[in-house]
C-alpha cells in the first residue's frame, strides 16, 4: 500500500502542482484545504474541483473564521489589495496580504489530519524565490514545523519522524508553470488572484497575479 | 500600557489558574476559546462563564470543527472515554483521549491572533507533572513553538521575540488548587471533565475528573 500523504490545495497553481508532485512521488495524496474567510473564497470551489480532476484520493474542507485577524488584506475587508507594484516593490518585506502565522496554522492541522490517517508526511507548495515575501514560506520555517511535529504529537513523542516537504521551495515561477504543463496538471482550474472578482475572474493586479503573469510569460507560455 | 497576552482558555481548572497567573504578572490578558466539536462542548461555556468574571479583557471563541480526527475519544463519537483508571495506568502511555497535535493547532491561532493584536506572548495551561501523559504538554514542546513562532511570524521574522508561557508545567494539581484557591480564582466555574452530562455535572470517573479529584484531596480542599 503506498505512503500516505496530506498536502495542502489552495486551489492555486503552487498547490496543484504539489499534488502532482506528490502523486508522481507514489504517496497516496490526501488533499486539505483550509476555508478560513479570506477575500478570495473562490479559491475553495478551485481546490474541490482540482482534487476532483487530480483524483486525490480524498479532500476534506475545514472552516475556521479568521476574519478577527485585523490588518491582512486577505481577511479584514478594510484593508485592500495592493495593485500594480513594481517587481521590486513585491520583493520588498512583508505585505499587507500577510495573513498572521497562516501556514503554521494549516500545518497544524494537516499535521492532525496526518496523524488520524497514519500519514507522516505533508506537503505544502510554499517557494522562496519568485514569492510574495511572507516569513512562513522559507526553509526555517519548515525545518521549525517538522521539529515542532516531533515534539507535539504522539507518533514524534514516539520516535517517528515527520517530513514537510516543500518540492516548488527553489523554484522560480517559471519553473512551476513548466512542470504543470509537463505534468498536465489543469492550470485552467487553478486560481492565483487575491481579489477576483464574483465570477472567479482575476483582477490581473494583484502581487499574486502579477508574479503569475511573469512565470507564465518567463515560460513562454500562454495563461 | 500594560503588555498583552493571549491566554488559552479552555473552561478547566488549569487554563483558568493561567489566566490569573497572566493578569497576576500584569499582563493585558485575552482569553482564547476553541469550540472544536468536543465531547465536552460544554466547557467552551464555562470558558465564556469565567473570562467574565475573571474580567478578560476580551475573550473570542474560534470555532474549528476537528470531528473528522477518528480514534480520538475527544473528536469520535463512537470511542469511549477511559473510566475509573488507576493511577498508574493514567501515567502509563499517551491515552485515547488525545487529540492529534491539539495544542499545536490551537497554539497557532493563539500566535495568530497574538500577531494581530501586538502581543508577543502566549499563555497555555499544560502541566506536566501530574497530567494526562500528553506529548503536546511538555517542555521540548514549547520550546519548539517558540522557535516555530520565531520562524513563521512577521514578528519573529522582524528579530521579535516571542514567549509561550505555561506557568503551572512543574505544579502538581495540589499545587494549581492551592493556588487557584489563593488568587480567588472562581473554581466553581471550571469544568475539568471530559465526559459530563448535559447539565454539565462531571462524570466522576474519568481521567481529568480523577486527577482533579486527586488535587483537590491532596491540598486538603473541597471542590
Amino acid at each position: 500500500m503506498p505512503r500516505a500523504a496530506v498536502v495542502l490545495l489552495s486551489g492555486g497553481m503552487d498547490s496543484a502542482v504539489s499534488l502532482a508532485w506528490a502523486q508522481r512521488e507514489g504517496f497516496a495524496a490526501h488533499a486539505l484545504t483550509i476555508a478560513y474567510g479570506q477575500r478570495h473564497g473562490i479559491e475553495v470551489d478551485r481546490a474541490a474541483k482540482l482534487a476532483a480532476a487530480m483524483r486525490a484520493v480524498s479532500h476534506r474542507i475545514v472552516t475556521i473564521d479568521l476574519s478577527f485577524l485585523a490588518g491582512s488584506a486577505l481577511t479584514d475587508p478594510t484593508v485592500a489589495v495592493p495593485k500594480d507594484r513594481s517587481e521590486a516593490a513585491i520583493a520588498e518585506g512583508v505585505p499587507v496580504t500577510y495573513v498572521p502565522a497562516r501556514n503554521a496554522m494549516f500545518l497544524t492541522i494537516a499535521l492532525a489530519w496526518a496523524e488520524s490517517l497514519g500519514a507522516r508526511d505533508l506537503v505544502i507548495g510554499v517557494n522562496a524565490v519568485d514569492y510574495s515575501g511572507y516569513p512562513d514560506c522559507r526553509p526555517g520555517f519548515l525545518s521549525a514545523f517538522e521539529a515542532l511535529a516531533r515534539q507535539g504529537t504522539k507518533a514524534g513523542a514516539g520516535g517517528e519522524a515527520w517530513r514537510v516537504h516543500a518540492p516548488l521551495l527553489a523554484l522560480s515561477k517559471a519553473e512551476i508553470v513548466r512542470l504543470a504543463r509537463s505534468w498536465g496538471v489543469p492550470l485552467d482550474l487553478t486560481l492565483s488572484c487575491y481579489d477576483p472578482g464574483p465570477d472567479g475572474r482575476p483582477c490581473g493586479a494583484c502581487d499574486a497575479c502579477l508574479l503569475r503573469e511573469k512565470g507564465f510569460r518567463e515560460a513562454g507560455a500562454a495563461d
